[in-house]
């Protein structure tokens, strides 16, 4: 399946009234919770030998679960509040397997203060697949989407980049809850989503939201794990760190007040109104110099 | 697996805190919502060549994964309000085929006034597996659980019961959300959930988590579809028709003021105080007589 085209296909068809205040397309789903604050919603899956193997410990699979499900809440500025999972598995994985799945989202949660309040278990003829649902909570005046970059904001990232498979990065990644809740409660932000499919198609996406250009100029400033070409550090994916975009006006306060340990990296700069086209300096077309794919 | 054991297991682990009004283990969780009502909250999944076959329909697949879903809401007196979906699955399923199968998720979701607002999809080795999470929303003083049956209660059904997979029941059914309603606004029922595992299961759970034990008269009252044993009808499955108990003082007023076309039917009566056993007319331990399984 081209998720692309499924998608384009699907979301005319999509109904939503006034109270589903942001609906499919970002990070999370959002709808009307109280007078000051939206309730957002998503939900993410892993599968068997895609998004772990059979020699990952159980509780770091449901440790990926959980956290690929924070780093979307983490994006719009949010707070993650419950969970609902379900597992669909063939007769191989045992019930310890399944219990220890459980292990590592509880260890998470627990941290995040996340509690699990629902969930389904089946079986599967062959395989394994696993969903969480997340919920969260925002403040109205303080949701973050991908829509809103502005020609002339700047691009930032959170973190390091690229490797992430054999750097076991994609299990073990802390979600950016707390850099999230900081960048939009400080309102530093005017777009924002986490990578999960690498800079290049995620830029992208979020550029196309917005309705811009942008230009990167990655050999310069990405901070990159060690011995990585550029294309690997674009395209790699499942880094799970922030991408934001911040006025002109609020960059320098960004920087010197930046509270945490983790990089935060400059990458680029809005360009102009257009269509998602990323340029490097030269204005190369760096889209179409490397060849992209979804990690979903 | 043994689901049971499994749940068993997991469910001490648990964390809440006071927002979580109804946790994991009724037919949806159910959370604070405002001053006056709860969000509901739960999920549900179907899997190729179990819950279907592959000369099924792609727009019944979608439909019956969406109604299993609007039946639990139902059962909490409910009324569904939003859906995010995922689909993990093999190749061999075609971009029409899953076009097909949301397309049957949002014919029924237009019917009941539900909004899609998020899901993902993901390729899986072999196979197929769709969930879809719902979130509705109940008045406080209505909602209805399955622990609250009182010794002397009459029990319920809707509907008519068994052979639910050669009449196609299984796939065709009418969550019965609008019942549902209609007896949590009337407060009719002391406890309520839906049939999805068979008359004999699903009461045994009504009757375990109420801590009670049951009086159930198949032979006399139950409505059933022609040729079937007492057995397919009491453990068959798939049935997704409300079930509850209704104080002695309010029988006469429910019978006299069902408003709707299908059956309403006293199948039995809350016999004292015990740990969930089915008992017919002459003591009988009908659990012990009749081999249950859990479709789940």
């Amino acid at each position: 399946m081209d998720e692309i085209k499924f998608l384009d296909n699907l979301f005319p068809k999509l109904t939503a009234d006034e109270s589903v205040v942001i609906g499919p397309g970002d990070d999370c789903a959002a709808i009307e919770w109280s007078d000051s604050m939206l309730q957002l919603l998503a939900v993410d899956q892993v599968v068997a030998n895609q998004h772990f193997t059979m020699e990952t410990a159980p509780e770091r699979v449901g440790r990926k679960l959980l956290a690929r499900n924070l780093s979307d809440i983490a994006a719009m500025g949010g707070i993650p509040k419950y969970a609902l999972a379900t597992v669909a598995a063939d007769k191989t994985f045992s019930q310890d397997y399944h219990s220890r799945v459980m292990d590592g989202i509880l260890e998470l949660a627990k941290a995040f203060n996340v509690h699990v309040i629902g969930g389904d278990v089946c079986g599967l003829p062959s395989g394994y697949n696993a969903t969480l649902t997340i919920v969260g909570e925002v403040a109205k005046d303080l949701v973050v989407t991908r829509k809103a970059a502005q020609v002339g904001d700047f691009i930032f990232t959170t973190g390091v980049f690229g490797d992430t498979f054999l750097s076991e990065h994609h299990l073990d990644f802390d979600p950016r809850v707390k850099e999230g809740q900081w960048l939009a409660t400080n309102k530093f932000t005017s777009a924002m989503m986490d990578v999960s499919d690498g800079i290049l198609m995620d830029l992208g996406r979020l550029a196309k939201a917005s309705g811009v250009d942008v230009e990167l100029n990655p050999e310069q400033v990405l901070p990159r794990r060690l011995g990585l070409s550029l294309k690997e550090i674009l395209t790699d994916g499942e880094d799970y760190e922030l991408l934001f975009t911040v006025p002109t006006s609020k960059k320098e306060a960004l920087e010197s007040s930046w509270p945490f340990s983790i990089p935060l990296t400059c990458i680029g700069r809005v360009l102009n109104c257009g269509n998602g086209i990323i340029f490097n300096s030269e204005k190369e077309n760096l889209t179409e110099k490397y060849e992209t794919f979804s990690h979903f």
